[in-house]
């Protein structure tokens, strides 16, 4: 009796392989639809190819298959300005609600000003302080409360759409294909860990422990009722840009990623820690050079530096020198965002 | 052609979960067999059962399945001493032969001369000033090499053999069986992750991006020929022990544990942590009160406390309090080490 149930689970299990490698090969010949056919879609089936193919010399075995990809230009949309950025400036009058005495000091009497031309000149510094102001000092509980309220409220002002719908097609099919394939897909971005968390899993399956992002510390605490709690504090653990990704990978998942996805001088080092690893490595930047369908910008257009996004042309120079493939969203990507034609 | 593929896909696949289905069924009466009956046992069963049988009130998606263990003196022996400070002070000779004007500071000196009174006298700042000095300071590569060499050829006082084959066995069976019932198996140690990460793949089937462990940082640089590498930095990032237990989960893994498991005081807090979730949530706590087979120690014992693993009265009593379940080592476990009959 147990052997003919052990049997029979072979021989259907021999069934279903057989059938499945029928369906998977069928359905292989078409995973990147919304790429045109061009050197950036062929350098990743190519590399889904030679590591994941039994026998092949670059074979990796599944635990190893790992692919990180930087978020904010890479991923979806980050011009004019970064959406957690956009979150911040909004969260302000909340924070001066709670604390009136932040109404006359700098960089919130600014900010509060609604003077564009005094907010665009506000230094980094500045920007540390409001970040600060309005993503810690709170439980996780609240911080993951008034997130979710902006995420499902706040519109990007041209396509007048929730920021979480402006991702780029061509980019999550490369989700999905990787992960058909075995690669556990990461986010590592130099957005805040806890923002992106909110939301990676529904717009991008990646799940909140696939998720490495700046990082602040918090703190283990106690309600009056003595439930314990989590409160958010003001104290950099992770600054997860240039070689905070590397530093950031490592510590996070502590194996090197074969492939890896970037768009601007902030990926240079986990592209460089990526390709220098042996066997098959992928690299690959998105350039945006498409004014009319998203962006242009950045030297490597000939276009001014935007503050956001720099893809410099020393970048474009390493890129071509060490074999990264850069991605024109304007020549490779037939279609980018899912509620375009 | 194509529909009758998916049809016959269709009722294999569904030959195969009945199958299965029977198979699991009959395994499962025997999933944890180095425990004796009883609370512990039962309350383990009890809450795989609850959190993973479909239509159960208490069921718990498999994303969100997370279970926590500590591991030195939960998943493996932490008496006399932690392994990882055996290392750093085996480690002592090669850093002062690097160094040499080490020799004459202390805590270095009293390290070098082998009295081991004055050895057993050094303070906590004196052993982190060993800890930083033996783990810190050279690449990530280099400090896998050492450790691995260690690890190979270290041998416990008591057992002599391998640290590694120091592993509890009703243990090991209670990680394959949350893993055979969807849960994702996290070490969250004091003790170094970078350490840790080394064998624990190998030892409990846990890989690296799911260990949480003390964490320093690392630096990221470039080799002579321009191939970057990182630096294991004297930076402490995540002190993994008491409140750093739930603020390196928040962290590394972003999702509450549902079940936790440890052995001391500095286990409290992610217990704790791991309780306060709503819905079925189990949390529990080796006792080592078997000092023939391995070791009875902690004040809850009535013995004096060990410089390790303090299980206080307070903690029994914190228990008792708030539904942990503590695992007798004596009554509960019919067999501690695999190499014992």
């Amino acid at each position: 009796m147990k052997w003919t149930r052990r049997h029979l689970l072979a021989v259907v299990l021999g069934a279903v392989a057989v059938l499945a490698w029928g369906t998977q090969v069928h359905a292989q010949t078409d995973q990147l639809p919304s790429w045109n056919e061009g050197a950036a879609k062929q350098a990743i089936v190519k590399f889904v190819e030679a590591t994941t193919t039994q026998g092949s010399p670059k074979f990796v075995p599944p635990a190893e298959r790992i692919a990180t990809f930087d978020q904010d230009g890479t991923l979806w949309v980050e011009h004019p300005m970064y959406s957690q950025v956009v979150y911040c400036f909004d969260r302000v009058p909340a924070v001066i609600k709670a604390k009136p005495e932040l109404a006359n000091v700098e960089p919130f009497k600014t900010v509060m000003s609604g003077n564009r031309d005094a907010i665009a000149k506000l230094s980094m510094d500045d920007l540390f302080k409001i970040l600060a102001a309005t993503l810690t000092g709170m439980s996780v509980e609240d911080f993951r409360a008034e997130a979710k309220k902006w995420l499902d409220s706040a519109r990007d002002p041209r396509w007048k759409r929730p920021y979480t719908e402006l991702t780029y097609v061509p980019m999550q099919e490369v989700l999905k294909y990787l992960r058909a394939n075995g690669y556990r897909t990461y986010i590592v971005t130099g957005g805040g860990q806890d923002f992106v968390r909110m939301y990676a899993d529904e717009v991008y399956g990646i799940p909140p422990e696939q998720v490495v992002g700046t990082a602040s510390g918090t703190k283990y605490g106690y309600t009056k009722n003595g439930e314990p709690f989590l409160t958010k504090e003001p104290k950099l653990l992770l600054n997860d840009n240039n070689a905070g990704k590397p530093e950031g990978i490592y510590l996070m998942i502590g194996r090197r990623p074969f492939a890896a996805f970037g768009n601007s001088t902030g990926d240079r080092q986990m592209l460089e820690y990526t390709k220098a690893g042996a066997g098959e490595r992928l690299a690959m930047l998105v350039l945006h050079d498409d004014a009319q369908r998203e962006y242009a910008y950045g030297p490597a257009q000939g276009l001014p530096a935007s503050k956001v996004g720099t893809f410099t042309q020393a970048l474009y120079d390493q890129a071509k020198r060490e074999g990264w493939v850069v991605i024109s969203m304007k020549k490779d990507w037939k279609r980018i965002f899912s509620f375009e034609p």
